[in-house]
């Protein structure tokens, strides 16, 4: 039987998202010469359609171009199919004598998978290759798309930091991030000595008080002339609500279809100015919310995150001749590896920043969370002490 | 007479301010062994206060090292010098025996030195040397700071589009810029291709007309599926009022202690985002405001940019032993040169973006503004096209 590979790709764009689609293919055409692969238009949007371009012939020049480039060269989706949604993509996966069918993106990705695996009944092997930048997939140690992400985050702040310090003020940058705090604590990744930014840190995982949170500030401030904080857009109250929903009035607040509310807007970001402007009067602050600067940026496309993202792809099609699954990339011995996992201990789960990534008792970042980051996101740059 | 410069840095910082600062520094010491050297921490707020660094013995290699770290080492202030204020300065550049103050910033900057050189009556050189990210010193082809904060947003914009191409939909990127549109324009400066973003830009140059905003949306969003906005967070209406006044209710405005109206914060990104809203029913938009992010960002230090910084503070110098001047980036025959002009022909006025910088009929920039940008900021990377 001639292998056909389907590949799509899913949720938000990263900037090595395509790494992956071009690994996995050029794995299928060195593994199965004659094999077919097809990319999904729009994810499986574009299954359901019939929505295919070929990518069997693509010349590899052409491929590893594609791969260079940040989002998802073939389209994306927010669509999360349900059982019928799911019946329309396998018989279109069917239609075009699909062998494999490679889905890259997150936790809901792997979810469509698991389902889909359910229901057809073991002719199709179906793999799931990781993608976020919210490095929130269980399992793994680090998600591909996350350390470019992270490098953007590390170099704002940095580079905020020393802004501040020259100018000095209170400063918020608001980052992605609805249920894991991994890419705000980045912003800690590059920090020059113990006096720099982020002077505080506000993730999902723990809950926010606005009085603490003033107080902390006038802490930091009169410590070290300004104050620089990251914090996640999800970032929760004691009551388990978002502080979006706690601070903002209910008829400005933006609901997706799945009803979540939308946390990348800049409503948090004036809560937030609000709170800065009622607790602390007269401080010269300011808030920034990163929204989409961060998730495929090319300026800050890391190489050890395109070839891990690539290897990701290749080893999908490894897991497709294993019989499916999910990849993860584990870390042991000193190195990160692709591991196959099964779909059902990724789908629809989240993993949470570990409780020892922040100080107990202060909203800091841990030694653990540091050496993480020193692992996934060596320096890049060397810094001048300040001369003021 | 033992020579000794003061060197003061003043309002935003940029990325390579230090460039000059080092540039100039490492002039006097070439020129006049012997001579001493001092920063002014904060600015001219610290030559009030008598507040100085000695860089006459400082490593060649710390000042590198400085030189390559954004953001205003010495620290920067927002203080608009007075006439009494000036005399404080005065009084305290006799007291340490300055022969030559050379002060880095914008055209604020230049016109406290204009004020200085008037009170001074010739004992002391005065020089401004060129900072800012807003591209608007007249007499100057470019400022130094302006083609980081540029590759910036070219990058941002690349990177946006690809986004919104594999997730459709309208984004709005706010971008710094009171009076004018330089650095918005930069948005267009790394396009793939004509169906590339930004498909509309707005600056403050040309007035706002919120329904033809709307239609125009509506036109670029059939037209490529999506549409991409660069807007300048100084954009005014046909009144004269600037969006942010037009838009936001009064109760929220923040205004300096010039009376300036703060724009930098997220007030017009929620104001667009509602007329989105209101314009065009149902359509997916995202507004996102940079704010600082674009100013001194360490990922985005552009080489041509710090080598023009440094030679802009080297010049300063020179420029010194001819009597003081205001230094501008000038283009001549293929390259850029460092020139003197006269400081009040710089002092308090603002460069506008060139009338034929954008096409007359539509929001769009135009061939003279795409080859200024090609010249400033070659195309960094090859992308390919779209499968999907």
């Amino acid at each position: 039987m001639t292998e056909t590979f389907v590949i799509a790709q899913g949720g938000g764009p990263t900037a090595v998202i395509n790494q992956t689609l071009a690994g996995a293919t050029l794995e299928v055409r060195k593994r199965y010469p004659g094999a077919r692969v097809l990319g999904a238009k729009h994810g499986v949007r574009g299954i359901r359609a019939g929505n295919f371009v070929d990518l069997t012939a693509l010349p590899e020049q052409q491929l590893r171009l594609i791969a260079a480039t940040p989002s998802a060269a073939l389209g994306s989706t927010r669509d999360k199919p349900d059982a019928a949604y799911c019946e329309a993509i396998l018989k279109s996966l069917r239609d075009v004598g699909a062998t494999a069918f490679i889905n890259i993106g997150g936790n809901d990705t792997a979810g469509t998978q698991q389902i889909l695996v359910e229901a057809a009944g073991g002719d199709i092997a179906f793999v799931h290759a990781p993608k976020t930048i919210d490095n929130d997939l269980v399992e793994s140690d680090h998600t591909p798309g996350f350390i470019s992400a992270a490098e953007f985050i590390a170099g704002a702040f940095l580079s905020i930091d020393l802004d501040f310090r020259a100018l000095p003020g209170i400063y918020v940058g608001i980052v992605m991030g609805r249920h894991a705090g991994f890419l705000t604590t980045a912003a800690a990744a590059w920090q020059h000595d113990d006096a720099s930014a982020p002077h505080l840190v506000y993730v999902p995982e723990r809950a926010f008080s606005a009085k603490r949170f003033i107080d902390d500030v006038r802490e930091a401030q009169s410590r070290h002339g300004r104050c620089i904080i990251a914090m996640s857009e999800g970032v929760t109250g004691e009551d388990g609500r978002t502080v979006v929903e706690n601070l903002v009035p209910a008829d400005r607040l933006e609901r997706d279809a799945h009803g979540n509310i939308r946390l990348s807007g800049g409503e948090l970001g004036m809560a937030i100015e609000q709170l800065l402007r009622d607790g602390l009067p007269g401080a010269r602050a300011r808030v920034d919310t990163f929204g989409y600067l961060p998730r495929g940026n090319i300026a800050t496309t890391n190489a050890t995150d395109a070839q891990e993202a690539f290897e990701a792809g290749a080893f999908a099609v490894e897991t497709a001749a294993r019989g499916g699954g999910s990849v993860a990339l584990q870390y042991a011995d000193g190195s990160t590896r692709p591991q196959i996992v099964p779909l059902a201990s990724v789908a629809g789960k989240t993993r949470h920043l570990p409780h020892d990534f922040l100080e107990p008792e202060r909203n800091r970042i841990s030694a653990p969370c540091r050496a993480y980051f020193e692992r996934l996101l060596p320096k890049r740059f060397t810094l001048a002490d300040p001369l003021a």
